[in-house]
């Protein structure tokens, strides 16, 4: 095969508890992009719709991700790469992570599968660097893992697949303001309270152990961030009434996805889930911030093939 | 039934990076009780075996955790209690705990059962505030439930029973110094670096999720303590040279039991254990320091009647 067209998930990381080491891949929002071999050595960057990003294969954010792998590989061609954008930049649901994952997946995929889940990962979190300063990796594993998805550790990079209950939906309101990665992280305290400390990896291993056993009440009770969002919180508009509004339709549990400002809950049905969307919806149009919300059930595979 | 004799275990408090959160129960381990209903109100001990410690009801912590269950009882007589204990007081293997734990699941079960093994685990940690100063879970929710089990949260509780990978064996070794646990919180400090907490939580999700995968290298790398080991390890003789030991004989993780002294080990395997505690008899029998030494597959099943 000589081309394929690939969805890239957008993800939601932190998920409250799970603060740099937890991620999940969404399904119902993603990008879209074209990979094709060529005989030219190195990755062009043909197209980008929906977006206004560089084409310039360094300073792209796909780009970089691509030649990380391809600096690994023994193949002697390049690719040429077309990035059809619906997910926001700056929107903290992993867009940086989706172009920079369903690259090195595609192209993967294209030269017979040589590197694992986890090697593509690495490669991915090339471009991650090139985003936020920070190689991360818990938009872009789950990105390629699917599912919910947890990065245990660097040196070596440990990612860790968690089942994902069938009934849990996500729902995602992204306020139409930007705020950087590398801004978002640079307000965060460097010292926590051990006693924060206890009740965070409480949460996080109640919220392991609820995906494993699909106890919704379980993953519920565990959705408390003590270290990041009181802090966080404040730089997104009406996230308090946000919150409160999505608990009182039912979500399971409420936070930031990723560095913000998007703001996502997690819920038990997608009646439920589509509920929450409109409380989080009145609460917008009531003081006036422009949004796009969505509903959508987890995506346990991944970037995938459309044909 | 008027009478019982249960086996009450002791427990690995802590299990490297479940700091205040994570406990397991062993099997090998633990004391021995008899508790019998009387026509007298309130509770007696009227004999301990194995260690000097107070027969009055309100400074023994069976007694106080016995009395906890009492208040909330309808019932109008009262309970006689003998201890004998095995597991030494000040070890860090639980033995405040195997006493409360023993006490209240015995009377339960002479009262027919009114009362839920959350509820027994409130009551019990009575007893631990007498012992420690702090009304802490990780032990008696253990030894109550047996296997691994979590305490995501106090107000209100939450504990939460983990799998038990059929294969895992516990080697414990005890040196012969007393650690008061209220003196073991005192050296840690009141803050920890977000780094050092990530790190943590991580380690502990990849525990969490190593259990119900039955993943015994990730149980392994994950039984990593990057916050409380390197402050409290000081205070234990040989602890270095223990852990490099036991890790050099096949030991999966290996760190401090509780609030020490006590060095647990957690291995694949009785073989693996039986030679994690040679090694372990090994270091102390070089350097002079009295010890005991278990080796123990886990207790799945926490207090238990022994007829």
């Amino acid at each position: 095969m000589e081309e394929i067209r690939v969805f890239c998930p957008a993800t939601i990381a932190n998920l409250s508890c799970g603060f740099d080491v937890l991620g999940v891949a969404l399904d119902a929002v993603g990008d879209e992009m074209i990979v094709r071999k060529t005989d030219t050595k190195g990755i062009q960057i043909t197209k980008i719709t929906g977006q206004d990003l560089p084409l310039a294969t360094e300073k792209n954010v796909a780009g970089v991700a691509g030649l990380a792998l391809l600096d690994k590989s023994d193949y002697k061609g390049g690719f040429e790469i077309e990035i059809h954008k619906k997910i926001k930049p700056g929107s903290g649901i992993g867009s940086s992570a989706a172009s920079s994952a369903g690259t090195v997946w595609a192209m993967n995929y294209l030269l017979g599968k040589p590197f694992s889940l986890s090697e593509l990962v690495e490669f991915a979190m090339q471009g991650e660097k090139l985003a936020s300063d920070v190689a991360h990796a818990d938009n872009v594993a789950p990105a390629l893992f699917g599912g919910f998805t947890l990065v245990r550790g660097y040196n070596p990079l440990d990612v860790v697949p968690l089942p994902s209950p069938k009934e849990l939906y996500a729902t995602v309101i992204h306020p139409q303001i930007e705020i950087k990665t590398s801004d978002s992280r640079k307000i965060l305290k460097t010292n926590i309270t051990l006693q924060k400390g206890i009740k965070q990896w409480g949460n996080l291993a109640g919220l392991v152990a609820g995906l494993f056993k699909n106890d919704y009440d379980l993953i519920g009770r565990s959705l408390e961030d003590h270290v990041v969002e009181p802090i966080r919180s404040i730089l997104i508009p009406g996230f308090d009434d946000i919150k409160t509004r999505s608990l009182e339709s039912g979500a399971l549990g409420c936070g930031i996805s990723g560095s913000g400002p998007s703001i996502f809950a997690l819920s038990k049905g997608k009646n439920i889930a589509q509920r929450v969307a409109q409380a989080m919806t009145q609460v917008y149009e009531a003081i006036d911030v422009e949004f796009d919300v969505h509903v959508s059930p987890i995506n346990t595979i991944g970037v995938k093939p459309l044909f």
